[in-house]
């Protein structure tokens, strides 16, 4: 019944393409990374696109063909055009394509204009302490296949208060070993489309390489992926009514 | 990768089995009509289990060998024994299994017990008008199949307020004829287990033959069912912790 | 120990001023109206704010004087300046500013950069015809003193479904004539400020006279003012955090 | 316009009461260390409840009087009677009174009800470590007055999963120095009323002596009291409508 999942991975690619600590983590980019991961599963197709391809690789002809973007940003978020933006938002909210946010991906434009929020407010120390991620709802069908608590031996921290809205499943908390605590997994659903967030994966350490990370986002490609669900999405009327169902 | 799911649907059987006038609308009973269309499914395996039998039909072997719970009852809801709701709550609650309860299950004790509210505080009137039942989430899997507004000729009003804990995931909102509103489908999640209300089925009117119906049901059989993920759920730690995970 | 609540009403006033048949519902503008109504509360200071004012009338020592902020928008929506609708936004999530939107505003700028979602999608039908707004919670304050329906008479018909995120409080469902239902009352929380949304108000009935929508919006008023609270808010650190709390 | 707000502290009072070590900590129990706290503000009047008073101290006479009902148990929840538990519940979702639930309250019996889930699943450890209470929505009123995060040097760790059910409001979130995390303080609303559960308050620790601690309990029980509210709430007809609204 399901056809593969068409998985778009969207990496800005300028720390781990262009700064020699980071390309030593990541020599092929974060998002092959990611991909190799993803594109092993058989029911999921890779395709990747970049900031500084053209159109930031997010023409809509890929945007059609995508069920899932996963979305990783840190330091040019200023830099992707505001048109794309609004490209990737209608395409969640009116087409219900699934977005996942990574990281600092927090402070991206596509996740703010979602949350509503400002989501640029936390605390953050490149300390690289230990991270603990404790699943709070083990039956949600991200958490499946993982332990109770990913346990990252070096991460960067986020510290609360993080300003989202409530989000609607909350499945991760993250502890950190310097004293924080921090909402690390979670859905918003936005129109037809679902957005789940993921906190962990800075560039300098190796965590995309870890396999219940992996597993994570693999979990969520299949969450917020709804294609077959829209296939079968009830014909709904929008706009003026001109006449009353009753009379 | 997905065995069957396992449906019991559990009937109250009293009036559709002893009044005249409701056997002629449903000579089997209800949960067979259910059942007929469930059971036409590939991936659904059908049992019954009504308040009449031994230990009203849902013994412990019965309950381990169910995912999916579809509850039915109306004029007989104290007569189900505390200890049943306790067993069926726990399934729920500790094990993951789904529940769908059907409309005057409202007020019968497990799905009482699941809410932690009263929940049998309403309106209601029996003068067979119209209901619409409009969806409000096009993009929930529990919509798929069907038109946007399911219109029922006849059917019996429920009006709010509805005296439930803000739902999770609120899907339906019915329309009556006479002037009411109400919060016909949505889901409570509890512990392990997804609860699924649906409000259409009035046993004097023929609800339940409406092939529209039947897809929301079955597609609420899907939606709550946990099997896959039950089975590679994070295994979880409870009580006491002898030795902090940190030194 | 509580201060007066300052707020500003916020009228596009296009078709009040300038239509003929409106003004003659709302011969002073319907900010007026509301504000003649919540002006006579001791607790409350009221200002006025139109599109055609410079900046709208919504400048940033406005805005610093402004606990709450009534907003009422239909056909010029698309003239309200991006950078007047960020101002606005980072007034709510940044500073706890109050937002009331009401009917149309639905597909204002700053509401639906709020909600995250494209918020313009629902059916209308300016047929006139009777509305009722039935409370879903009755001891949510915005319901004070009002009755458990409110009747009106002739109103502009808004159908589900809306393309808003699930509401953080459900207050109000309508149930329309011709046959549509819709949530026409709800609170989203969004950083540190609380938005009510309010449907009724079409331009060309007398809606805004009526004294349960006023006691409505003096509710709402009351609800999403949040002076005192943020007087005593803890006082959070954001960015990069030197040193953890824990040694 | 505010009468006074009527707190009945329920203690469980048997460690407190019989075990020297923890009556070294609380000489006149634990619930006359919060009421000294909370009594001393104008605009409460505090009475007390134990375990071993008739009728749990709380006769339907008591909590007709009392708008805000604070619960601490730990080690006898069996021995409350489920006729009582009845009784409280009934009085917060039909009547509007509002409950704070402390610390191992999580495990009692009216708690488990109004939660619908089993509540008493988490893990504990009773070392006496480090314990710090972050807000995560500073804009609430229950974080009023308070430090961004409140720092316990001793308490009992209570660790994620929690089985309870997604909070409506979720304020403040626990990081435990062995490694653990807690949604340590949310609101839950409950029919007419709201329940705001707080962890910390292990009996052998002073925690209730701490300012912070006292003051987050004191805004509590002014956000869960609805005594205004409830006093102008819209009259609701509840069970048979003999006649539609709609003619």
């Amino acid at each position: 019944m399901s056809a593969s999942i068409r998985v778009t991975i969207w990496n800005e690619y300028r720390q781990d393409r262009d700064w020699p600590e980071i390309l030593a983590v990541y020599p092929e980019g974060i998002h092959k990374v990611i991909g190799n991961a993803l594109g092993a599963q058989e029911d999921i197709r890779v395709r990747y696109a970049t900031l500084d391809d053209a159109e930031h690789g997010l023409t809509q002809a890929v945007l059609d063909d995508t069920d899932v973007l996963i979305w990783w940003g840190h330091i040019a978020h200023g830099e992707v055009s505001d048109h794309m933006v609004q490209r990737v938002c209608d395409r969640v909210t009116l087409e219900g394509m699934g977005v996942i946010f990574l990281h600092a991906s927090h402070a991206s434009k596509p996740f703010k204009k979602l949350c509503g929020t400002h989501s640029n407010r936390l605390k953050w120390r490149e300390d690289g302490a230990r991270e603990r991620i404790w699943v709070i709802e083990p039956a949600h069908p991200i958490a499946r296949g993982i332990p109770e608590c990913i346990v990252l031996d070096q991460e960067e921290m986020y510290g609360e208060p993080f300003d989202i809205p409530a989000p609607d499943e909350l499945v991760f908390l993250s502890w950190f070993k310097g004293g924080e605590v921090f909402r690390s997994g979670f859905v918003l659903r936005r129109g037809l489309g679902k957005c789940f967030y993921f906190r962990p994966g800075h560039e300098s350490f190796p965590t995309y390489y870890n396999p219940h990370i992996q597993r994570v986002i693999l979990n969520g490609v299949r969450y917020v992926n709804a294609r077959d669900t829209l296939g079968e999405m009830p014909q709904v009327a929008f706009g003026h009514m001109e006449t009353a169902p009753e009379p």
